[in-house]
């Protein structure tokens, strides 16, 4: 083909990607060409231009370390991770909605069984006590694991701070419920916080005008055999961002009540001498196979 | 906007960006996100395949050091950087067309402001002499600058040599045309090769089962105020790979001669005891003011 121009040329690529022996992939990438190839024509990108992106594209990744995703931060700071996460969780409307799962999981710490425990490792914050309970549409769900994850009040999560290792974690926690579907555990409020700004997403909020704030949330990830996982944030229902979440993750299912109380005898029983907050929040769960029903 | 859903999340991301204050960032962002969203719905694109290409970009761009750029081989090879060259640089049918630069340019080289320079640096080739001419169609062009460079006898470029620095460049030379408009060298008759394999771009390539060959070609950069500046390459006419380039550069009107010619004397007046090749091309440039009215 050496008569191919600015138009014939998507052909040419979109045949040479036909020997792809794994069907998915080949519509994968031959989907991926088409959309590349009109968004360079749409858009009549010069070739300064151009550079621009290999270089954007290429400090991205540059970004990205051991603990840090900067690929993942511009996906959802582009909408494109909850728009994924939502198409492959499509949901009855009772139940609780998928959100993405941002940067900061972490996998792999020890599993905590009791009830109540205190996760906040001594980092300042008014003090919140989350009472919780797993439901499915036929009753409550024991035996869940939950991960439970969220920033300080500086908003900052435990793996952003230098010398951080999973066995000096705060601020998250691996529960399981108990049977009556409940968990529960002592934390801090929760503050909106910036998306990290001093990096390649950074310049683009910055060139868009757009608010890097994300509305105070938990992070939840509650998983049990039968059920799909769920993937979720409870935001802090009255939050100023929660109309415009840096990477579109409200969804109205995930808004929770954190309420205020006087000091006194919290939840867990024990008498806290400053106001303290209370989360009573019911996450409900999607039976797998409805799930996939859902989606076909 | 809490709910938003896999549809309207385009509409929500579009919104956000809207405040853009530069009119062309703005342009350029929501026809990608335009483009993104719908290459994702298309495709109904899962977490697991959503993470790959996440963890396959940060490979991509963690690859890219001071003298390899793997995100341009990769738009090389999914055609984009050839569709943006040609787009950007329409032109008459007389006139030599434009291909892509590739990664293997570098700025700044001494000039030579006489003929028949040695560019092999002595590298083992078999012997080629350039007699080449830049013309305009109102006749030659003097004084244009000319960068040639090209890959050894094993495919490599010299700076894809360990130890390579600008001043040990070798198959590389900036050039001058005389009042006719011409200029001249001896270097090694190029040959074919494989782009770099060891990279995202290779895995890239051996899954989709394609070739990773480029027909041999030596590469020509050529500038003169008043002329659009022509970056092209010439080809071996005959070369088995013309018709599957691997990041389709090839065109009709950047096919050349290489003569092979019996040992003797050779173009530059020396006596060559081998078989030598000659290239005798020439290279026709579009005037600056047309090239922009062809775009307009």
């Amino acid at each position: 083909m050496r008569d191919i121009d600015e138009i014939t040329i998507t052909i040419e690529v979109l045949r040479r990607l036909s020997d792809t022996p794994d069907p998915r992939l080949r519509e994968i990438l031959q989907a991926l060409v088409r959309h590349l190839h009109q968004f360079a024509r749409d858009t009549g990108i010069t070739e300064e231009e151009w550079l621009q992106g290999i270089r954007y594209l290429t400090e991205t990744g540059q970004t990205c370390d051991g603990v840090r995703q900067e690929f993942v931060l511009l996906s959802d700071t582009l909408g494109l991770s909850q728009l994924v996460v939502s198409q492959n969780h499509r949901r009855r409307e009772q139940v609780t909605e998928q959100t993405i799962l941002g940067p900061f999981f972490i996998q792999g710490l020890p599993v905590t069984t009791g009830q109540g425990m205190d996760i906040s490792g001594g980092t300042h914050g008014e003090p919140l006590f989350i009472t919780a309970r797993v439901m499915a549409s036929d009753g409550p769900v024991a035996a869940a694991t939950v991960d439970v994850w969220q920033a300080d009040a500086d908003g900052l999560y435990d793996v952003q701070r230098s010398g951080w290792s999973i066995d000096r974690s705060q601020l998250r926690a691996t529960l399981i419920t108990d049977v009556d579907g409940r968990f529960s555990c002592r934390s801090i409020l929760p503050k909106s916080y910036p998306i990290p700004m001093d990096g390649p997403v950074g310049k683009m909020m910055r060139a868009t005008r757009r608010s890097p704030m994300r509305p105070a949330h938990i992070h939840f990830a509650i998983q049990k055999a039968g059920f799909d996982p769920l993937v979720t944030h409870v935001f802090v229902e009255g939050d100023e961002f929660l109309e415009s979440d840096a990477v579109f993750g409200v969804r109205g299912s995930c808004i929770g009540s954190y309420e205020r109380h006087a000091p006194g005898v919290a939840p867990d029983g024990t008498t806290v001498g400053v106001p303290f907050f209370v989360l009573d929040h019911v996450f409900r769960l999607e039976p797998a196979e409805e799930a996939r029903q859902c989606t076909s």
